[in-house]
């Protein structure tokens, strides 16, 4: 078990990261006071973990809300089931939402928690590897509209999370990698070192060598938290954690959100982002062919679909990281840094968009 | 017109009241930056305000959204047609929503504003005295949910907050009057000069003199301001803002929330608020019966329907403000001054209860 602490300043908080968590009755009684305790989830992890939670929280006034799953139902419809289930079990200001699950849990569950009589607590449970290396961590909460993902939401930090490794065992080997997407930009945009101790490493993570996997969302904990320490409301810094995830929602956007896991497309959006650095003169090539084989090697796809420049374009350019019109980009300036900006020569990205999507 | 500054430590504001300021577009320049507005109304506001307020703004992009009148609309739902207007429109996250109506418009534009992207700039244009002396200030955001009022919402501070006495003209004169119930509140828990103020020009408040108003908005305003800088996220004092509202609530809950607005229950319920600290020995009789003439002078009902006690003790425990069980309220100590506590003898609050409501 090991132990990192988050601080925004206004808030802080505990990321916890080992086996055998869910059912420590004295590890929540430490962390998580009060007695209300409504659990979300869906109904595949439900299966599996919704006892070990219970028995973690023995002793408590124990509701549970079980969403459908999937991302297509991360909506301001399912946050109202989350509500009238709060509603219907009388619980009040000083109840705790537990999200047990993956980003589309922990995401619907924040933002409920959010806004529940204006933002009441929650604990991040996240099952899946992408919600334990990222979305569980950092504060952002949301749902999804027809018109764009995460554009209804809230910054609501947890008030504490908890990553039970076991709950990886029974993760598909797809979202493992999709997971590993993450770790590996970790790596990519603030320590060259972890992204050395993953070409090394590889093998041992895909096997689900607890040791490994618990080292690498520590250190992916880790670098969230400072990231986030520095801006929480993703004024400046925050936003190099989105490097690949422009290119990326462009591929995601184009095939519908059906083709790709969003660490699938990350993956992808990295590769040309880093693709665009090294044509914009910023690192070698030898960082785009050292990014492609960990990438091979963590099973993770390196070739993008043909969707066309111009619709990649106009997708990323409905980005809503986009201000008054251009589209700012994440940029490696060498391995483990990153920069933000949209003062990079056009005609570059045109060629990168050609590159991969012509 | 006149200014004063809320500031909550990490959002500084202003609020400006007078006539004439709709149509201001040297105001709004100065005030509300950026290009992109969504104007959220509802039909009868907007019949009457929306075109000065488009001058006010002219030269920007300006949308609207035009939600169904009344309490019944404060829901979710009205909320998703703001996103879907921001989101048709194309507006990002540096466009503004201008809240234009009462308290119902702002509650709704604000939690609209404070989810959309995570936090959008929002502009308080409140046209009833109501939402101009209170629901306007502070930054409290929020709908209604079947379970309860304002269950779910968020602390989003506004940009600016702009009081046109003009609108007040065509106020009905219910809504007048119920409005002053919030003006008479602030000067019983905060302001024995406001209350002697009130008890001398109650006539030229009701005849809308623009003087008498002015003033009365304004130290109306600054008390709120005061009071929401000590505590935002009411952890503690901001919680004498809801003198008389606990009552009220029950009021309105066993009126089905249409035998009186809400200034009207409120009205009721700081006379039994009133009462209830006088049998506690807090205050003297004296008290209740000069805030029984002043609303009496304002034209507020002062005589309760009888729900019966246990009917209203009920719905005074399903209050949000309940913690663990006991029932907070908030008493007067002297004209003036309000405590908040849940450590009254039980049979005072029986016997309020019982002289009032059975």
């Amino acid at each position: 078990m090991q132990t990192l602490t988050v601080d925004v300043g206004h808030a802080r908080y505990s990321v916890t990261i080992g086996p055998g968590l869910l059912a420590r009755r004295d590890f929540f009684e430490h962390h998580v006071p009060g007695d209300g305790a409504l659990i979300v989830s869906n109904p595949i992890v439900a299966a599996l973990y919704l006892d070990p939670l219970r028995a973690g929280l023995a002793g408590r006034r124990i509701a549970e809300c079980i969403l459908p799953d999937g991302e297509q139902h991360k909506t301001l419809s399912s946050a109202a089931l989350v509500f009238d289930a709060l509603v219907e079990n009388r619980l009040h200001r000083d109840a705790t939402i537990f999200a047990l699950g993956g980003g589309v849990v922990g995401d619907i569950a924040g933002f409920a928690a959010a806004c529940y009589q204006r933002g009441i607590a929650f604990a991040q449970v996240p099952t899946t590897l992408l919600a334990q290396v990222d979305s569980s961590v950092g504060g952002k909460t949301g749902v999804n509209h027809p018109g764009g993902k995460n554009l209804i939401g809230a910054f609501h930090q947890p008030l504490v999370v908890v990553a039970d490794t076991d709950t990886l065992l029974s993760l598909p080997d797809r979202e493992l990698r999709a997971g590993l997407a993450e770790v590996i930009k970790y790596g990519c945009i603030r320590d060259p070192e972890l992204f050395g101790w993953l070409e090394r490493h590889i093998a041992e993570i895909l096997a689900r060598d607890a040791e490994s996997l618990t080292h690498a969302i520590r250190r992916s904990c880790e670098i969230k938290a400072e990231v986030v320490a520095l801006d929480e409301r993703e004024q400046n810094i925050r936003a190099i954690l989105n490097f690949g995830h422009t290119f990326g929602h462009a591929i995601e956007a184009a095939t519908a959100y059906t083709r790709y896991l969003h660490g699938e497309a990350v993956a992808l959006g990295m590769l040309m982002a880093t693709d665009l650095s090294a044509r914009l003169g910023l690192i070698d090539d030898d960082v785009t062919r050292r990014l492609r084989d960990l990438l091979s090697a963590a099973g993770l796809p390196t070739s993008t679909p043909r969707i066309g420049r111009d619709t990649a374009f106009g997708l990323m350019q409905m980005d809503k990281k986009v201000k008054a019109g251009a589209v700012r980009l994440v940029l490696l300036e060498r391995l483990g840094s990153a920069v933000v900006g949209a003062d990079y020569a056009a005609d570059a990205l045109a060629a990168t968009l050609d590159e991969y999507f012509a």
